[in-house]
């Protein structure tokens, strides 16, 4: 049985339940999607209370054993036919069809639709115990704004209850570890409206985790030379000129226009200033490859509908790097960044994750820059490297951008959900444009060849993804509130500040309010505390500390120092 | 003896020799500046070769023994004696004076001129071996670009030679120790045509610095119960609406204006953004004080002849907090800010500084928001703090914002140039702006004091200064490349890396090129490197290293690990 056409079939099935209770009922489209289908309806009210009714009966029509079969009707046929069943998205349907005749899908006698086909034999073929509608929202006819808003009906269809089952708790569970609700409860971030959208303020404990993982990077890269450089964030449109994107790249802010002098633009990404810093001086052939990076923000003008939480927004922080380096040092360069990247998947726990090398488009070579020469080499280069290493790996046959071959990291996080993270990328268009050059043993201008790469991407949104894949229990290395004193009474207060202050190196906080014990508890757990530390008469007399590990009933009573030393270690090796 | 008079004298002096060496020379102003005076000429072309030659006849003149006498002439006689002289700019001068008449001050029968008065008796009484005339420049005709460029020549006086020696020699020290040449040749920042005025980029070695200096800065706040926040650089003006800033404040960079959505701006300064994530939460008087800080960058629109180097930029990074505390809390909270500016400048080596507290006008108390009682208790708690320090302060009566009082610190630096650098601002204005509150311990809404405060002003400024007053010759622990590493011959050059590779922690070149050891040194001398280590024969038999600190003829043959236990505890100590 082909999931396809079962989801399409129960597409039909929705139609047609949803006419035998509303008879006026107007049709938009009913495709099949990712585990499921839909359909748009127009000319009736319905909310989410609606479903189970709807459902019901559908199935009471699955039962009956109906057909489906396809006919092709002259368009004209159709027409009237859609005509005298009042119709009218249909009718445009229709009309915006090619062909001479249209498809037209029967379920039995009860229903008649416009459809290309593609459906099971008979309704009686339905696992009925393994499809559920999910949900009802607001769509505009065609994603049109200006068109009229119809009512969309979700639902997701499997082979089986248990696949179906499997997939709704794997929504939910999505749900609960939304970033946008992690981040309100365990206040990371947020977004306010006079600032803007897609513009979000972290607070502490959000600005801690961020620049926890911006250190780690910075530490991985300087440990293996690359050496940090500072750049503006804004810069006149000239800029933009010669690297050729003022023209071409469509998420530029709008221009700052002063009287007098050139126009600004805010940066949206930062080559260009790196390529202008390497040409501000001269450079030999000794001191090649230059590995520069900076931390830094750019931004794009994404249409607010598009922006979600801090995976997708207007200002984005990059871990960008370039690196100018001689062609026979490609190899060893790219194969400096695999290691870091593997290194930081490790520590950040990605296990799941495989590389698109994208490479030229045979039949269309006059598509890209550069010499033959060059591309087989470093397409041979990057496939070798990703080989040598056992990682999985796709190739993207003419998915290279014109400039050069890439690396795109695709990580798969514990509900087996893609994201694209990391990128390698050789450019030979930028070093043209710019005219970059360094000087050879022999003493000639050569061009450096350029290598782009970002392991994060995003900052803030390797941190939603980070807070979705952890479900907002952080490691403890990354946890901005890491350990939680709790004295059971107030007479026990100072004696938890003395423990607070011996936990150097430790990010506590002592929690003295006059509430319950419980209460605390039940509130670090919410917290996703790392560590709960409970202080009272026993551990004031025996001079120790009663430790609740997060996700863990069991406490246990040892010596601050034997704690302090077990906590240093986990975060030292940044356990997972 | 007034130098005030003895620099006019020399003044007309100069004028009067310029005419006897150009008679056909036209006259603009000549006052009396800082140091010494100028006089602007028109109708002749000067260079700084002929300065000499001025002074001779200068010299020559004051030797006739010529008094100075003022009398007062009515316009209208001034005015004919002026155009008779065809003095354009002088006519044009007593065209302005609304008196009826004007001074007219004579030099012997030698030359008459246009002026208010303040001269000595007799070019005799002029000290002749403390003046000098030291530059010629180009200066608009009243400081309006639309109107004649004349020829501006600068001279010094003194009162005796003694003093214009160590002056221009300070001159020349100030020179030497320009940031924006040593930015260069350390290259720590260079500015970029392309990218903008104002907008400098940071090549490696100067963003190691940087991130030094601000890391200290976060380290000290961290310590000290600091926490870090982020915002975004870009808003809504309607932040800016609520904030008032955008009515008022003159250095915006202009809109970016979005079809259908609201226009952004990038932030000139962090206090809305700050005010807005405080007031995104409730907050409770337990929760106060809360100390938050951000280093971000802000952008000011200021004219391009008003740029200089990394001190007068367009982008400026902050290290920006804002204390939101209760109204008991003023002392520790100010007194804690003190505790760190000390602990910095003590780092830095900033010995002599002084403290400008601004208060009120007492004249003018309307002009003030809050209570009377507030201000009168939070300058008494300024005051006191100041006092008991025993730091050198002056009481800047009147000067203090509208919104409330605030404390200035003015760094000497080694030239005895001063710079303003950090501040501490009580602000009753924002708080109410905003709205902001906390429940207090009677569960009543109250509204928090909010304290700004700047320990470096902005970072690249304070870089600026560092590298003027270090002569680029930044300490152990802020120097970018601290060790270079030079084998006498090739024959060393893996002994080189393999001392390098054992100097963990400590940022190390190994100078391996094909040149010789004494260019080498002489390379690391000019670069300031703090220790230039020699390695050869000796040291690999011996296994040692020739160790050459900055600034000092002797070489100390050692142990690497004397060495590396030696600078490790000078970075530690942040030595100076």
């Amino acid at each position: 049985m082909i999931m396809e056409h079962v989801r399409h079939s129960f597409a039909h099935l929705l139609a047609a339940a949803v006419r035998r209770l509303y008879p006026k009922v107007q049709f938009g489209i009913g495709p099949v999607i990712e585990n499921g289908f839909y359909y748009d309806f127009a000319n009736v009210t319905l909310v989410e209370q609606d479903l189970s009714r709807i459902e019901k009966e559908m199935r009471s029509i699955a039962s009956q054993r109906l057909p489906f079969a396809k006919k092709l009707w002259l368009k004209n046929r159709a027409k009237a036919y859609f005509k005298k069943q009042k119709q009218p998205f249909k009718l445009e349907l229709i009309k915006d069809l090619k062909e001479r005749k249209v498809g037209m899908v029967s379920t039995g006698d009860l229903f008649l639709d416009l459809c290309r086909g593609g459906h099971v034999k008979n309704t009686s073929e339905l696992p009925l115990d393994a499809f559920k509608l999910t949900r009802v929202a607001g769509a505009y006819w065609k994603g049109d704004e200006k068109r009229p808003q119809l009512t969309r009906i979700y639902g997701v269809a499997f082979s089986t209850k248990d696949e179906m089952e499997a997939h709704l708790a794997m929504l939910e569970e999505a749900k609960r570890r939304d970033h946008r609700k992690l981040g309100k409860e365990l206040k990371l971030f947020t977004l306010i409206d006079e600032v803007g959208p897609g513009l979000p303020l972290f607070y502490p404990k959000g600005a801690i985790v961020r620049r926890l993982i911006e250190g780690f990077v910075e530490e991985q890269q300087q440990k293996r030379g690359y050496l940090p450089i500072w750049i503006p964030h804004i810069t006149k449109g000239q800029l933009y000129k010669i690297s050729g994107h003022l023209d071409k790249y469509g998420a530029m802010f709008p221009a700052m226009r002063l009287k007098g002098e050139a126009d600004y633009y805010l940066k949206p990404m930062n080559c260009p200033h790196f390529m202008m810093l390497y040409k501000a001086e001269p450079h030999s052939w000794r001191e090649l490859p230059l590995r520069w990076t900076a931390t830094t923000t750019n931004y794009r003008y994404e249409k607010s509908g598009e922006l979600s939480g801090i995976t997708r927004l207007r200002a984005l922080t990059q871990d960008d790097c370039h690196v100018f380096c001689r062609s026979d040092q490609i190899e060893q360069e790219v194969n400096l960044m695999l290691d870091m990247t593997s290194e930081a998947y490790r520590v950040f726990g990605f296990k799941d994750f495989w590389v698109r090398i994208s490479t030229r488009d045979p039949k269309r070579k006059n598509k890209y820059i550069g010499s033959q020469g060059a591309w087989k080499t470093s397409e041979a280069i990057l496939t070798r490297l990703i080989e040598k290493r056992g990682w999985k790996h796709d190739i993207g046959v003419g998915e290279a951008a014109f400039y050069g071959p890439k690396l795109d990291f695709i990580f798969k996080d514990v509900l087996s959900r893609e994201w694209q993270l990391s990128t390698i990328q050789l450019d030979m268009n930028l070093p043209q444009r710019f005219d970059l050059a360094y000087i050879d043993e022999q003493g000639k201008k050569k061009q450096p060849v350029l290598i782009h790469r970002a392991i994060l991407g995003s900052v803030e949104r390797f941190l939603g993804i980070l807070i979705e894949h952890y479900a907002g229990a952080f490691p403890l290395w990354l946890a901005p509130e890491q350990v939680w004193i709790l004295p059971i009474s107030e007479k026990f207060n100072d004696f938890a500040q003395s423990i607070s202050s011996q936990l150097k190196g430790i990010r506590t906080i002592v929690r003295t309010e006059n509430e319950s014990l419980g209460k605390k508890i039940r509130e670090g757990e919410l917290q996703k505390i790392p560590y709960l530390l409970v202080v009272g008469e026993k551990e004031q007399q025996n001079k120790t500390i009663s430790v609740r590990r997060r996700g863990q009933r069991e406490v246990k009573e040892m010596k601050l120092e034997m704690f302090l030393n077990m906590a240093t270690e986990e975060v030292r090796l940044r356990s997972f």
